[in-house]
């Protein structure tokens, strides 16, 4: 039925849905630093909480708070600190 | 780590968290149709998708879409009706 997934020793999950135009997963992270690779391009919001991500080919990190959105381009690699349980919606194009 | 539960067979499921101000969930609903019991007061944000709502003691089904929220008080049934994949941020008080 839902695709549910953990990640990082169950510090990340996220379950799986189709919205009107993209598939998507809405997920939450726990304080922590984490390292994601993209096979899509993602567009990362905010949905409660903040995350402060250093983005591909970038050397600042930047915070991003609700409502917030960050994409990522497909084949890349990004870097991201939580510091609260962060809930975000990311969607795959 | 992080609490993932999953209801209605698998039709529901959702992630625990805890904001800066109130515990929460987010999660995911496919088309169907629901009813919830609350413990609580839940505040209920529709992140993408749609729900409508039949609210304790009202007649009429009432939609609320994306960054819409409903409030249900606690020790109180709700009726919803989904017809998209529905994420939403629920938070309790």
């Amino acid at each position: 039925m839902l695709n549910v997934n953990q990640y990082f020793d169950g510090k990340v999950a996220s379950i799986g849905l189709k919205t009107k135009d993209l598939p998507a997963t809405v997920g939450v992270m726990v304080p922590g630093e984490y390292t994601f690779g993209t096979e899509k391009r993602e567009y990362m919001t905010v949905i409660s909480g903040a995350l402060t991500v250093k983005l591909p080919g970038e050397s600042d990190w930047k915070t991003f708070s609700e409502g917030e959105t960050f994409i990522v381009e497909a084949n890349q690699s990004f870097d991201l600190k939580v510091e609260i349980d962060t809930a975000y919606l990311c969607k795959y194009e």
